[in-house]
């Protein structure tokens, strides 16, 4: 049976990582048909495969945040320019970003708009006018949206001019309110990303240099793509009271004073579509943990001889019934003039994590044949029974999710260096792996942190929040530095 | 214990309907809080509780598109303005409307890009890319995503510059299939505008006055609203190869040939949030079908000596349980310091099908009184046992939901007038009902509309598709008319 599965000789095959990772990337995302480029400079197109994967990114995030009582709103998509001036840092932030509509209804527009780079400044204003007394705090929204942020060099879903993502806003009566809220939605996106994506990741505060253009303290989630490039996946930010004082956003508190509010914002994007690639693909395409995959299982019938076709095409049909019925996202490929290897080829492209396929002696010994998406080749393919599928599939699916997580956090992990001085820092930045994660002792100053940057094109990735370690010499200057950071070139 | 639940007198009652329609209009949205006007011209923000009845639309309505077949795709915001140029009757149609964006990270840009008003041109710009042979088609994705036309006068929800929507766009390799579809996705709009929202419509073709720009045939669903005006809830567009021809859409077809596809297009917008509020709302607010609201139950317990607190709040919490755990969408309004009285007319205003009110003598009876959002008054009040409040509940639910269709649709058909003749057409459009429907003889000429246009503001809402009727005279012109057609005011 295995030779009608032997794939056709493949000459399309994915330039491999290990010679050109970033071509491998695009030719993946163009393969797998996750998206397209588009005739606007620095715009994609989101194909349905790709779309379909954020369909599922935001089904579970959206449970997840709404779980913290967060509600869903939408704001405006334009901003008056004058709202960007408002807040001092926010302006020098955004300033070199933006889309400017100057005309409307044939008629040059007496105040530009902005298309939003992101709403902080036009949820505030609204805030403004609903938060009148503590009864009315905290006050929780979230938007799933698209912005819009004129980008210099873009890559498909990393860097585009447009992107889509959801940004929270809150609104709290106490600064340590706000601030617990804060790091609560860090370990809301860790959780997810490490649950969901199977995405490992490490977890802190940024540098004063990383910061968000208007932020007191920001914090996020970062991973490790497997070119040894850092890509920051979520970001959650203590914005203090730097909005609520320019937008006047201030509340009766209990004792009939009139205070100004303590405020967060958060948010992930379309770029967690680029993580889940960078992390999981291989040189035969996509890889996709189960939980987020839009097609979990494919079926692919196979037979020779027209006589063997209808057995075969039930038993297909069996199957998908029931793992259907079980709640598996399953698909039978049942097309007609294609062969099973071209199949498999495009399926493994697509990162389906399991594939079954049912021939003439599967149907004949009521089993089916499973091939599981990280475990390629021949003999790595199980047996199993007709009648138990459901159980099987769920099992194996269960078991590809805490693979790919393992083998992942195992990468991450293998190029993380605690880095003793600036010479091997510069070293590791330098070598073949892609520099990685460089776990250093930083003093905390921006000129040591330039310097590194500079030298090295690593930046500071996070800060982790629990620092349990003795003083020792910064890495650069070697004045005493009290925490360890991770500094990685990043994407 | 009815004493304690008399609500306060009500010093912020909505302008009734009878005496301002409008008023009452943008009263009830602001008070239910389902939006809020924003400091952009003609945009508004989608608050929570309005979001949230969105957000039911949106996932019911995606279930029945993509059981269709159809995908979801995302495509950019902005569009080449030469390519709006591409199709003649399409750019002359939008061209008024656009917002659009001349500078980009702080440079004039070479050419102006369009905010989308809708995406057919950038959408076939990439079907010309993916569609090769008739193995490629039919191709069909929708999209939901935010759009803008600049509107001169704008109305919550019903005509706002940016608005949200999903449009459908698909590629077909005959002219009958694409008709199909056309027709297939009109369908799916009835029935879930009907089924799920309980408004009932009127179905049928536009005229060429009223059809999209750049489409051979538009189909339309029009709902009637309280004060005798139509409302155009959903529209489904055959595009013949208009697009094809301006994008060179071609298909290798079987026999090797260059052929150009067949297309549609079809969407929905947030202006079903104005069709639900005043089609199903009254004077005391919103009313929502159960299928669609947010809330679908909320329970309010209520005590007066502090010794009854626990008993009440525990059969409440008790009720929130049994309830939730059935999948009915409750909440619990176990705020203190807030008379029953305010709750009563704040969840009214928002438009919750059902009220429980859990009281110390319901609990020592072992039972609650249910309040129908449809049945307002003290005697209209329901007991129930809270040992079966889930099945009670759901009974209750349902038959609200076929209640407000019922009463929505005798209320559409007592303002269906078929008017014999052009004068008492012109007093039925001037009539104090509004107008309504006039169901008219029209000879289908223009200039029989437009006359009716002028002489009664009545435009044609729809030519219905199953026409059983004999010739009769145009109600106009007096010629042979062949079909029956709807006129009416219009949003």
């Amino acid at each position: 049976m295995m030779s009608t599965t032997t794939n056709k000789p493949d000459d399309k095959k994915l330039t491999p990582r290990s010679e050109d990772f970033s071509a491998w990337y695009n030719e993946l995302v163009l393969r797998a048909q996750l998206a397209d480029y588009s005739p606007v400079r620095g715009c994609i197109v989101f194909r349905p495969e790709g779309f379909a994967i954020w369909e599922n990114i935001v089904a579970e995030l959206d449970r997840r945040i709404k779980r913290t009582g967060a509600r869903n709103a939408y704001f405006p998509l334009f901003i008056p320019q004058s709202f960007i001036r408002k807040e001092a840092s926010h302006v020098e932030g955004f300033s070199p970003e933006l889309a400017v509509v100057t005309h409307g209804g044939g008629k040059e527009l007496e105040e530009p708009l902005i298309v939003r780079p992101t709403s902080e400044t036009i949820i505030n204003h609204m805030f403004a006018q609903w938060i009148k007394s503590y009864r009315d705090l905290p006050l929780m929204v979230n938007q799933w949206c698209n912005v819009v942020r004129w980008e210099m060099r873009t890559r498909m879903f990393l860097r585009t001019t447009e992107f889509l993502w959801q940004e929270g806003h809150t609104a709290h009566a106490t600064r340590e309110e706000a601030e617990a809220e804060t790091l609560a939605m860090l370990e809301v996106y860790r959780a997810f990303c490490e649950e969901f994506l199977a995405i490992p990741l490490i977890v802190g505060r940024k540098s004063a240099a990383e910061r968000f253009a208007g932020a007191v303290e920001t914090y996020a989630i970062e991973s490790l793509m497997r070119d040894g490039r850092a890509l920051q996946c979520g970001t959650s930010h203590f914005l203090g009271q730097n909005f609520a004082r320019a937008f006047e956003i201030r509340y009766l508190d209990e004792n009939n004073q009139l205070q100004y509010v303590w405020q967060t914002s958060w948010g992930v994007s379309t770029r967690l579509l680029g993580a889940l690639i960078m992390v999981h693909g291989d040189d035969q395409g996509l890889r996709l943990p189960p939980t987020v995959a839009p097609v979990q299982v494919v079926i692919v019938p196979i037979w020779r001889k027209p006589a063997e076709r209808d057995d075969v095409l039930g038993s297909a049909r069996a199957a998908l019934a029931a793992l259907t019925q079980a709640g598996v996202r399953c698909k039978l490929d049942d097309r007609e003039g294609i062969t099973p290897g071209f199949k498999f080829n495009e399926w493994e492209m697509r990162g389906v994590p399991l594939r079954i396929e049912i021939g003439p002696r599967d149907v004949a010994a009521s089993e089916a044949t499973l091939a599981r998406r990280d475990a390629p080749g021949p003999t790595s393919k199980l047996k199993g029974a007709l009648s138990r599928l459901p159980e099987t599939v769920s099992a194996l699916l269960d078991a590809m999710q805490a693979g790919l997580y393992r083998e992942a956090k195992g990468a991450m992990d293998a190029a993380t260096v605690e880095a003793p001085d600036f010479e091997s820092l510069c070293r590791q930045m330098a070598g073949e792996g892609g520099g990685g994660l460089a776990n250093v002792y930083w003093c905390g100053s921006a000129a040591c942190e330039t310097k590194i940057r500079e030298q090295t094109k690593a930046t500071c990735r996070a800060i982790p929040l629990a620092q349990t370690v003795a003083p020792r010499p910064c890495v650069v200057c070697g004045q005493t530095a009290n925490e360890r950071a991770f500094f990685a070139k990043a994407y």
